[in-house]
């Protein structure tokens, strides 16, 4: 067996990683999906790729894009829209604007005071720095709120809910406090804001503010812009409320596009506004608050980096809060460039970024644009040399991505029917910076995401970027995570929930996604205030914006990989491998969760928590729950049990159908590649997930209660994590049912290999 | 078998605890030491001591102690000495006042300002409250200090150093920050203060000023005084940085008493004085030191609660720091109080408090001496019953504590051989306050200890103050806890380190000590400041003073039955079990030092901390160490291996001589009671501890590095953790020579048992 032969069945048997076989001496492995021939001709072409990648571009577009406020609909998001087509047409691209009409409220009154015990009236500002050129551009930029939040007028005592999320509530009760009838103030992190109005909404608030504390988004984390990067006390986080684990987009038109004609929900009938009103606010607004707060201290964990001593409330502190909004719509424009495939024009790879911004936006989400920007330039460079991709390449730059994932979502539900039946990945950036290249995405491309972070180095230090992780790891992981990287295994991708332009691709039409970017290493202290500026993004997040060359190098390869493979590089084996996993988590779920019940009854039973407590705290016990039944999780284990039998079928058949190369028949390739172009699909079902049927993937979505955070196997991992025993069955049937077809999936291109040799 | 004696027999075997005994349903267990008969008899002792005792006596006491400021060498001092020394004699004790001339320098100068690149002078003053009765007492109260700081002059750039141990000091070193010629700035808390300047002297730096944060001790505790009892930002914490994990006690006469015509060392010669000039400060004189400190952003664990990002420096910062003391000697008055056995006059058991507080000190220490007296009024009126106890009491209320254990520890010297021979058990406390009792102290009082804790109920919940702390155990502790709280085993007690009285008997002469006190309920921001108030007591630590009662009950039980029973209720069994724990824990240490430093050094060959690091930080990798040999512990183990089989030995004898109803011959109590009572003393040799020969004990040390936290096997557990491999060997065999003697001793209570039946 040749070297080359060997390097070639190791890179192409999953479980092996490139470092693995780097680290047995054998020569680089080609590329996944590529025989050896073609192996070369694409490494040559991504040599000539990263020569014409130029930093200055970056510079220059980021000062033109970020020059003014450019949110959905504003004169400046048009004229960015603009500038990019020109940019795209420029260099070869079949480029158009494609129009949606989105609901998109802006505030017209905005009024916060504490008006007992003392008074205060809220600023709701933020100054303009004479170290940040854009900050005094009052004019144009949005004021401090969130979107979807509805009007209102409240008046009534005040809450501390920590991040708001439900089990704080489970805290509150246990002090004997209640929100009905009152404000909560939650401090942001922890779950995605908008689920903190949905969950004060849920347990009676009448509304609801979200303030910034230093502890995770101020001086805590390190010097305040301008002396550094991170949040003053003046700055504040705007951002969408929207409930976007029910349905994102446009708010009055689920499920499908909002193009001029469609059909419209009347605005109160739109199921993802918030029901009570609800503000974001600095945290010097929110000192004056929380310091008016009595009733008991709040534990620990739940207290903040503000100088003072945080309490819960209700009261003293009696807030008044006024919101109203200008409830139009806005035309959203998203910049689509197509390369059309030179021999599977109808195999799509759709490549994207958000432009709009919360204001001037140079990090978010100019900095990832810019760097899609000189990435298709770079590609388009390739036309002039005579190169066409073999499939298709579409170039998008997305319009709302800020108020809820507006115009992607809008995108794939007008082409929803074209794009299940050509898009075959759906590569995302969004923000980004120096640091870290985060992995993210569909686990059939986590050895081919590997492979490319073994390719790229890092630009400051030299070394792969996957290397670069490894050693943080190795620093900084969990023992768990120390031990699987000292065996050299591939680098694990993080499952996407949401918060970026993927998840209509993923979650909604069923299409293998990436999300890539760096991070890390920044002062991030901008985020959705006016001071997401070039001044900022220069000096405290990619000085010479070599992390945003990172990213062009990094999402490049895999679009232009992805373009060129003979086979598409997906792999079966490894996501069979993280299913397994997940079926194992949502079974120790149900077991952890059946002794952490029994032990919590049995020591209210004992009376140990009254006993624990101090009696000056009237800290009562947490509720009692049922005990947690045993659960029937075994068509789970059936399912695993065939997908595993499936993968190993299915990879003696591709072996056996390989040729000295390692390259398949042409035909073989050829039928091989329309069954792996469907397995992401095959996850999906067209009943979606209970409660929420835009979200069709059965194996990942954003958590009901953790916006970004992802919930794999949603519809059991959610069913248990809400005790709704009666429904678990049917969870895991519906769950089954999309398993046993990625069974049959991998079944086909088990048979596509033809019979074994 | 009768319930009575199989209750006997269980509440005899070690490892089977009262609470096991009566989850068994079987009756109460008589006590420990006592056969049945007169078990009954000290049930009914302890009632009629109980029904004694009056809660308004300790408030009536406390208002009289704490009336003025009474450090060691005060008028009030001394006033307080006469008065106690009057109430003793009043009930009956022969009450004598012993004096001690001490080495108690205190400020004549003190000057602490930041002069670039602000200018700022900090105040180091306390003012007094209107909330506060005694805060005005200006006259009398010590200034803010350390006491045995040097004098020093000194000007130099600042350096934050986190808590100021030495592990803060290898993170310095990883930012290329040396403290050589500098003045470093410690927060308070970790290790006990005098580490601080110990060790930044040890590293070249010329200053030391210790701040107390609000994260650990200010507003993120709770609201501070006088609103709540929490520190607020003017109030400092007092204290002694003599070096007493070198020797406490008064520094120019140590291991000897510092009576008047004592042999004393120059000051100069002192060897627990600091090396560099040492100041306490408050938050708001350590804001302004902060904020003007530049330099490498601290890591987040460094990261305090004030208002600000905290900074490493060194500079641009730089202080100017001035002390000057008056040295001069001081009188101690340790004020001695005894009933004498009326069987066996020569065993003691000694009872201590101390006396002398920072300045008023309501809470340190007179919440515990006030417990003290109530327990010894109560104890005295046993007398006119025409009771006696079989062996002899002595109450102390001990001076200059506060300092360094003087009172105690000279008091201690003075009597050493006396004590030797006849003292068998010191039960000390100190601060009271609500809530949860301590359990610490020698391992062969924790089945005894433990019977206390289930016959004293809680004050406030009413269960007993052992079924409380097992509840929250339930409630909070560490998986590990737990499992054991759920088998009823007897609640592990604490090994002593060092910070208050018992060092002297336990560590310098090996007499068993338990250190008995309650908390977890106050509002604990006074401690060492003019707030240690009867204001601040009365309103935050122990309203009603019904702790203070309950720490009557539970040490008054320890002193009655100790000094009563008819064998000392000493268990070799659970010694020797704890002991076993305490050399695995060694051998564990080593081996994980040895896999932590070989993966350490791992990490710096590959790059991997270089590569991890954020390069705009210029983190530099570890130190690299020398690999960890493997070590012989074979000693160890077989010293081990003879406790165990001479406490198996010890049982079955004891088993086989006891009568029907549990008791011992009366002859054969007496010969093993005379056994028992060398138990602890055999754990010490002569010729102490490496480096800090006044400690004698192998098994209890404070730590070198810790000064309150303990060391377990002190003498290896400390050589391994400084990687003195040379010295591992020696540091094995005179902690086996120990443990050996422990096992002769505990032959020597076999013998007395007599053979076999």
């Amino acid at each position: 067996m040749s070297r080359l032969l060997l390097a070639t069945l190791l890179a192409l048997i999953p479980g092996v990683s490139p470092a693995r076989a780097a680290a047995d001496g054998v020569a680089a492995p080609p590329l996944l999906g590529f025989g050896s021939e073609h192996a070369a001709a694409q490494r040559d072409l991504e040599s000539r790729f990263d020569a014409a990648l130029d930093p200055a571009n970056l510079e220059t577009w980021m000062r033109r894009l970020a020059a003014r406020p450019h949110h959905v609909g504003s004169a400046w998001g048009e004229e960015n829209a603009e500038f990019m087509a020109g940019l795209f047409r420029s260099w070869g691209y079949a480029t158009r604007i494609e129009t949606f009409d989105v609901l998109f409220p802006t505030p017209k009154l905005r009024r916060l005071e504490l008006v007992a015990p003392t008074t205060f009236r809220a600023a709701l500002a933020e100054p303009a720095l004479a170290a940040d050129a854009t900050s005094s551009q009052t004019d144009e930029q949005l004021p401090i709120y969130n979107a979807y939040s509805v009007d209102g007028d409240v008046t009534a005592e005040l809450v501390y809910v920590n991040y708001g999320v439900p089990e704080d509530y489970d805290e509150l009760a246990r002090h004997g406090i209640d929100v009905a009838g009152k404000i909560v103030l939650a401090r942001y992190g922890k779950a995605w804001r908008g689920i903190k109005p949905k969950v004060a909404a849920e347990k009676g608030a009448i509304g609801c503010l979200i303030f910034s504390d230093p502890a995770e988004d101020g001086y805590r984390q390190g010097d305040v812009y301008p002396r550094g990067g991170y949040r003053n006390e003046t700055g504040a986080q705007r951002g969408s409320v929207a409930d976007m684990p029910l349905y994102p987009g446009d708010p009055l038109t689920p499920g499908r596009g909002a193009t001029a004609d469609a059909r419209r929900l009347p605005v109160g009938e739109a199921l993802t506004l918030t029901k009570i009103p609800v503000l974001p606010i600095s945290y010097a607004d929110a000192r004056p608050l929380l310091e008016a707060l009595g009733g008991p201290v709040a534990s620990p964990e739940w207290r903040g980096a503000l100088p003072l001593t945080y309490h819960l409330g209700p009261g003293p502190a009696k807030v008044h809060l006024q919101l109203a909004f200008d409830w139009k719509l806005a035309q959203a424009r998203d910049v689509i460039a197509v390369l059309p495939g030179r021999e599977l024009p109808d195999q799509w790879i759709v490549r994207g970024n958000h432009h709009d911004a919360w204001v001037n936006g140079a990090s978010d989400p100019v900095s990832g644009m810019v760097a899609l920007l000189e990435e298709a330039r770079a590609v388009a460079a390739r036309i002039r040399e005579g190169w066409r991709p073999r499939r298709t390449i579409v170039y998008a730059a997305w319009d709302a991505e800020e108020p809820g994932l507006i115009g992607s979502t809008e995108w794939a539900e007008t082409h929803a029917d074209e794009l299940r039946a050509k898009a075959v990945a759906y590569i995302n950036s969004d923000s980004n910076g120096a640091g870290f290249l985060d992995l993210a995405g569909s686990h059939s491309l986590e050895p081919f995401l590997n492979q490319i972070a073994a390719d790229v180095p890092d630009p400051v230090q030299g070394m792969p970027v996957g290397k670069r992780l490894r050693s943080r790891i190795l620093v900084q992981g969990s023992e768990a995570e120390r031990a699987r990287a000292r065996e050299n295994r591939d680098l694990p991708l993080a499952a996407l929930g949401s918060g970026s332009d993927y998840s209509p691709f993923l979650q909604h039409l069923g299409i293998a996604s990436l999300n890539l970017g760096f991070g890390g290493e920044g002062d991030y202290g901008q985020y959705h205030s006016i001071y997401d500026s070039i001044d900022h993004y220069v000096r405290f997040m990619d000085p010479g914006f070599r992390y945003g060359i990172a990213l062009a190098r990094v999402a490049g390869r895999a679009t232009l990989r992805l373009a060129e493979a003979d086979v598409l590089p997906v792999e079966p084996g490894r996501l069979v491998e993280t299913l397994g996993t997940y079926a194992d988590e949502v079974k120790k779920l149900a077991d952890t969760l059946r002794e952490t019940t029994a032990e919590t009854n049995r020591r209210i039973d004992d009376g140990d928590y009254v006993a624990a407590a101090d009696p000056k705290t009237k800290l009562k016990p947490p509720r009692r729950e049922e005990p947690v039944p045993h659960l029937n999780f075994a068509p789970l284990d059936n399912a695993i049990d065939r997908l595993r039998a499936a993968v190993a079928a299915f990879e003696e058949a591709r072996t056996a159908a390989r040729a000295a190369d390692g390259a398949l028949p042409a035909v073989t390739a050829a039928a091989l590649d329309t069954a792996l172009a469907g397995l992401e699909r095959a996850m999906t079902g067209p009943e979606g997930l209970p409660g929420r049927t835009w979200y069709t993937h059965l194996v990942y979505a954003p958590g009901s209660y953790t916006g970004y955070g992802v919930k794999t196997l949603p519809a059991v991992r959610e069913t248990i994590e809400a005790r709704r025993w009666s429904e678990i069955d049917g969870a895991v049937t519906l769950t089954v049912s999309a398993l046993e077809r990625l069974a049959k999936q991998i079944e086909r291109g088990t048979s596509a290999l033809g019979p074994p040799k």
